[in-house]
């Protein structure tokens, strides 16, 4: 148990007057506890309530490995396969004085296990994702450090990954030449996407077989971890020239980039961002082409609050981290993408990535 | 869309007086309708309807991906970032008269997504996996045929890996070498857990790392698929000798082993079948030891109905596939599993896997 971030949860659930939360083997749990079992589809979690205290449920055959885990410090209510599920989460319900209650559930919680509980048991459970996400909006000192640290690996692998690219090598050797700088310079679980040509078009391209060619453009997006912070860049660049179309694509892309980091500063309401990069792709006659938010909170998970879209109806605060990220996707054509992690500070915003956003032809 | 498969869920759905079923992306989609995406945080997931009618609701991220996928033959309702979710699921559940009923889920639906679903539309859902499962829990020929392929690529990779298993090795390497053999015979995606020394202890045991030892004993539990079928076979095997205590402990368990093929036969009452096994090991004093169910269903997945245990209240029909396993475990001890795939058939039963369950020392 990490008894600061145990506290803040907390309170948030206090907050969002619930009963309690229940936390399915996760990140969240593992930022929240610094352990965490992996989950099958035997149901296990563990409940932490409106008073601080807390208790795990899971089947026997989990139940070793989750006292190791948590060091004896969490009381632990098993089951065995053959016996009800439902009628040991009860018990434990009953005890800790949760039966009547709301529970909030994190981003892992399994829809048919929860429905068995609610039918069995006299509890009810909400979405409870944004209470948790709540509780490391703002990040910690420390934490701004690691996501700096982060960022800078990032940064390090894209000026490198420049020397490298060539027309001839696959998407695969980009990603494994960006992942093995990454992982140099002390990045844990790097990761990165390659989407060359019109792979470039699709925000969700998972390829890697396409061989690069003369005159291709290509969005790199790629990121890592240090000490649970992430980080997550996206840039995009040209083989050995860059049409006119691209051109002028790529400076609409760059102005909303810069339109949206402008406004992001401490203090901004959220769907002005993503107004500010959404007003300059539109007006440019592409708004049908930028089908995504233009960013998300960054931290222990990839994607978490705060959200930069258009119904997150919230004001930034300082040490909020997050994405922007506008881009421009034709599908089957071209797709352009620039992305930096920028954190809200008292005097505005701080831009975590420090590499180059103009042109560059490789 | 998988016409025949898609009937047979139909009836279910009617059997289970459902409105219909909400089937997130998972290998159950893919059984379904030949395809699934990836899932994200964002809601995605087929609506299937008792009338037969279907269709899908996504973020328009994903929308291009769904609709190739389906070769456009299901309509797609999506939605974009910024937008509300839940509007345009009620959009479609008004759409096709689901409002007011209720509806099933699959095994990966996620409660925070379907508890936001159900605060915003009138529509109640209720687990729904064990709908999804009888639907396949009968297996047809040509499944029955892949089951045993599959089978017998296991068999024939256990009878390779006894000349390979020595101290000094890493039990990495006798996992490799498993993969390795089931792949050359043409078992597709295949596994292994390799669990020497105290590890076979610990029936979840993930790790790879320690380096095997004269006078170990080890499980190795691995199986691969066969156009879609899988294997799942485990073995207890001994490392250059074997001491008194591991001779008596194997007898208690072969012989819970064949208690249990033999009661597992067509029409059995299935809590007889684990009561079978359970009595010889609880009368041989390790009933403590023995934690989990006595077998899982196999198919499409690898864990699915019919589930072998006390509290599966049904008979055994002709063309049910599941596993036989029962095993002792002794923390941080000593651990010993026998697991084959058994058919129930008209006759009695077919044990698919044909490999000795004598003791083998190597």
């Amino acid at each position: 148990m990490i008894k600061t971030r145990l506290q803040a949860l907390v309170k948030q659930i206090q907050k969002a007057n619930l009963g309690g939360l229940l936390i399915c083997p996760s990140e969240e749990l593992l930022f929240l506890t610094g352990y965490t079992p992996a989950m099958c589809m035997r149901f296990q979690g563990l409940f932490l309530c409106a008073d601080g205290r807390y208790f795990y449920v899971c089947n026997v055959l989990y139940k070793g490995e989750v006292e190791n885990g948590y060091k004896g410090s969490v009381k632990v209510y098993d089951w065995q396969d053959g016996e009800s599920m439902t009628d040991v989460v009860r018990t434990a319900l009953t005890d800790y004085g949760l039966l009547g209650q709301t529970l909030g559930t994190n981003s892992t919680a399994q829809a048919f296990n929860v429905l068995d509980i609610t039918r069995d048991c006299d509890v009810k459970f909400v979405n409870g994702k944004e209470v948790l996400e709540e509780a490391r909006i703002i990040k910690t000192a420390e934490e701004v450090d690691d996501l700096r640290r982060a960022a800078s690996i990032t940064d390090s692998a894209f000026e490198k990954v420049l020397g490298f690219i060539k027309p001839g090598i696959k998407e695969d050797d980009i990603f494994k030449f960006l992942c093995q700088k990454m992982s140099e310079a002390g990045g844990q679980s790097p990761w990165a996407i390659v989407a060359s040509g019109p792979n470039s078009s699709y925000p969700h391209y998972s390829g890697l077989d396409r061989v690069i060619q003369d005159k291709d453009l290509m969005i790199l997006d790629f990121g890592c971890i240090v000490n649970g912070m992430r980080s997550d860049m996206s840039r995009t660049v040209f083989v050995g020239s860059i049409s006119d179309e691209e051109k002028k694509i790529y400076g609409i892309v760059k102005e909303a980039y810069e339109a949206a980091v402008k406004a992001a500063v401490n203090g901004a309401y959220i769907p002005d961002i993503d107004k500010a990069a959404r007003d300059i792709i539109g007006k440019a006659g592409y708004g049908e082409c930028f089908v995504n938010r233009v960013g998300h909170g960054i931290g222990y998970m990839i994607h978490e609050g705060p959200y930069i879209k258009k119904d997150n109806k919230r004001n930034l605060e300082p040490n909020m981290a997050f994405s922007i990220e506008p881009g421009i996707y034709i599908a089957g054509h071209l797709g352009m993408r620039i992305e930096d992690i920028v954190l809200s500070t008292e005097k505005g915003n701080e831009v975590l990535n420090k590499s180059n956003k103009d042109i560059v032809i490789v």
